[in-house]
């Protein structure tokens, strides 16, 4: 008999739940759950659940002490005094999120506990180093040069759930949403390092053919070069980890960037109460001109005048008098309020997995392209995409873990077959299972 | 007797010191300088000096304990550490940079001293101010009601010296240089508080005629809006303080900040070896296309067809094979390097310092743009117009404290007329001082 401990019960956290849930009860293990708020719905599962601050250190040791593997769905900044309690009190950790250096520094005391701390084990990071690394295994064994490996994933509504101009809703994070991409990119292509700054990250997108959706865009993620190592690539001529996207999400998005709404270090003034006002503080005058006029000669000059930029704008209220939230806010957090709220998932919608490999391989019969992908959608509001996608990989390393057939220790991603392989497989009897195809190129 | 302790003898220190070294010498008061590098000529100008590291905490200490006024031209990270002692051991403290939030945090421990700590007593911020406020003092007394107040200073070359396409070289901090205005920049203009983000800052300028130098640009500074209570100007309907550059230097910036080099948060790839190639990583990629040749599209795509760009950007060997600076460091970084040599001030380069506040002033008997315009140029390679720009002011504050003329105490900027009176009157006696025009608007 086990006792696991999870922290975190937001909105990626359901699958994981009600899976571990089912499990502990079916093998008399025990699960408690511990957040600041709790939603309802745990209760009506007969989940038990402790209300507690992290910080709350007291409680929070005595917690871990009780338990045998914990469980983290906390903001990234937040697993760091959870791994320190785990090594002390040598426990097995289990998150998604990535590997920090601040973790990473930790290597040695955590080998020396003797279990497994395994980090990157959601969905992205997560499935996408599994997936990625599997096919990857079975290229090799086929003796197949890589000369082109690119990875995007995006957290996306479904085609029925679509009902807006920018083709998107908000499934995960909403911080993250509005704050992506800040800082300069770096991957490598056609042989060469290459840097994209966040400034032109949204107008320099990448086109794809994803089956099921048809043609996509994607943006590459902040660093992907130093996964080339990680996925055994360092020879490949081209490596790309990036995020998926409707066509016509980045166009839109570079227009909020291009006009500074998701700059976080301002303050908006304190005369500033609405939208058009922002919008007034930000557009270059033009004299007698309306703020609607003077959006549409900016985004000329420096987006495009494709119409449907505008309507993007508008339908998103900008020019609008619209209230700003109170406060002392940045423009990034004026903007993460109204998408929250424009952009929200009803309890009808459906959201998206989309997750897409592509290897141009170089075989001894010739050059292919294999293309690797996963669509998972939402089956309903505590089990969204997002929260199978994030979460089952999670409990089905805790499963793994309290069936004692993992018997790695120290810190890992889930980079080796030892990880990916068993909780790949378990994950296809969930419907987790990536398509592949093949064609000469 | 006092003792005089100055820490910093950098590039902008020469008028400081030697001036304060003479003053000493002949009242009988003693002068010493610390700096972790001490420059030959100070000891051929026959000024005591320390080397010493400001992290030393024992001997910073003795040394602040042993003064009677501490002047500090220390970069601004630095200033704490002295001021904690001027604190423990009441003593009087000035420098010339800005008033950080750590050092408002002190005001209770500093007014409970008894001795003035004055903070701001250079250029910019420092001159700025006090010609600001002595004529904004001459407008109200005549019943002027202000509706705009804009002020530009620029460090920058005097004509004679001009010779690069940038009409630029370096008088002061080169990070300073390639990392001005980073974030947004927040004013108020006819009315309205507005919003300038980074990226468009270099290509949203303001132009002026600065009598003496023609037609000249600028842009905002980061945070203009917080100093309007501090001039008494809450009700002005536009007001902003920025930096003033010669014509063309703001279209080439734009272009190194568009192009991603002025990011100091990544790191520039290991394989890149070379400008060329670091251009290569950040263009955007045209088949069979020349480095040369993607510049020319990107610059006519994002900034300007005009030839005088690509001459620039020429000029600063950007496309050559000149090898980066070793080691790992960010596009930032590998600028500076380049253009502290590209840009260096010989010591034959005279330097200017121009600075132009304007204001429009209803008077009941009309409305009236008034002009205050100061122009300085450096006098050889120790007394640069930066040097004497930033250091006499300091001086002039260090002389009368010694003489017992200034009886505030406390923490302040130099935004007291018992302040900025004085030290205007002794500046005039080196030839600091503003021409005034007036004219109907």
């Amino acid at each position: 008999m086990a006792n696991v401990l999870v922290f975190g019960a937001g909105r990626s956290a359901g699958s994981l739940l009600l899976e571990l849930s089912a499990y502990c009860r079916k093998h008399g293990h025990v699960l408690v759950v511990c957040d600041a708020h709790i939603p309802s719905w745990l209760e009506e599962n007969g989940i038990q659940h402790q209300i507690f601050l992290l910080d709350h250190e007291s409680s929070r040791k005595k917690w871990i002490e009780w338990s045998d593997i914990v469980l983290s769905l906390m903001p990234p900044a937040l697993h760091l005094s959870i791994i320190h309690d785990c090594i002390q009190f040598r426990k097995h950790f289990i998150n998604a999120s990535y590997l920090s250096p601040e973790i990473e520094a930790l290597r040695p005391q955590i080998e020396a506990t003797g279990k497994l701390f395994l980090t990157e084990c959601g969905l992205d990071p997560g499935i996408d180093h599994m997936s990625a690394l599997a096919v990857t295994k079975s290229i090799k064994e086929k003796q197949g040069v890589i000369q082109s490996f690119t990875s995007f994933t995006g957290g996306l509504i479904a085609p029925e759930s679509d009902t807006n101009p920018w083709h998107y809703k908000i499934s995960w994070n909403p911080r993250n949403v509005v704050l992506a991409g800040q800082g300069t990119a770096r991957f490598k292509q056609e042989g060469s390092p290459r840097l994209l700054p966040y400034h032109q990250l949204f107008s320099r997108t990448f086109s794809m053919e994803v089956p099921g959706l048809g043609t996509m865009e994607g943006y590459p993620n902040r660093d992907s070069v130093s996964y080339m190592p990680l996925y055994g690539m360092e020879e490949v001529s081209t490596f790309i980890r990036g995020t998926l996207r409707y066509p016509g999400y980045c166009a839109g998005w570079n227009a909020l960037l291009q006009l500074g709404l998701t700059d976080d270090q301002v303050l908006i003034p304190e005369g500033i109460k609405t939208w058009s006002e922002l919008l007034h503080a930000l557009l270059p005058h033009i004299p007698g001109a309306t703020v609607s006029q003077r959006l549409s000669a900016f985004l000329s000059k420096h987006c495009s005048s494709d119409p449907t930029l505008l309507e993007q704008l508008h339908w998103l209220d900008l020019t609008s008098d619209r209230p700003l939230p109170p406060g002392s806010i940045t423009p990034a957090m004026a903007l993460q309020a109204l998408l929250e709220d424009k952009w929200k998932l009803s309890s009808q919608d459906r959201d998206l997995i989309a997750m897409q490999h592509e290897w141009i391989v170089q075989f001894s019969d010739g050059r292919k392209k294999i293309k690797s992908t996963l669509l998972v959608k939402g089956k309903n509001q505590h089990q969204t995409a997002m929260a199978q996608t994030v979460g089952l990989p999670m409990f089905i390393a805790a499963r793994l873990l309290a069936e004692g057939q993992l018997s790695l220790t120290g810190l890992h991603r889930p980079l080796h077959s030892l990880l990916f392989e068993p909780i790949l497989k378990a994950l296809e009897s969930y419907g987790i299972h990536f398509s592949e195809s093949e064609e000469e190129v």
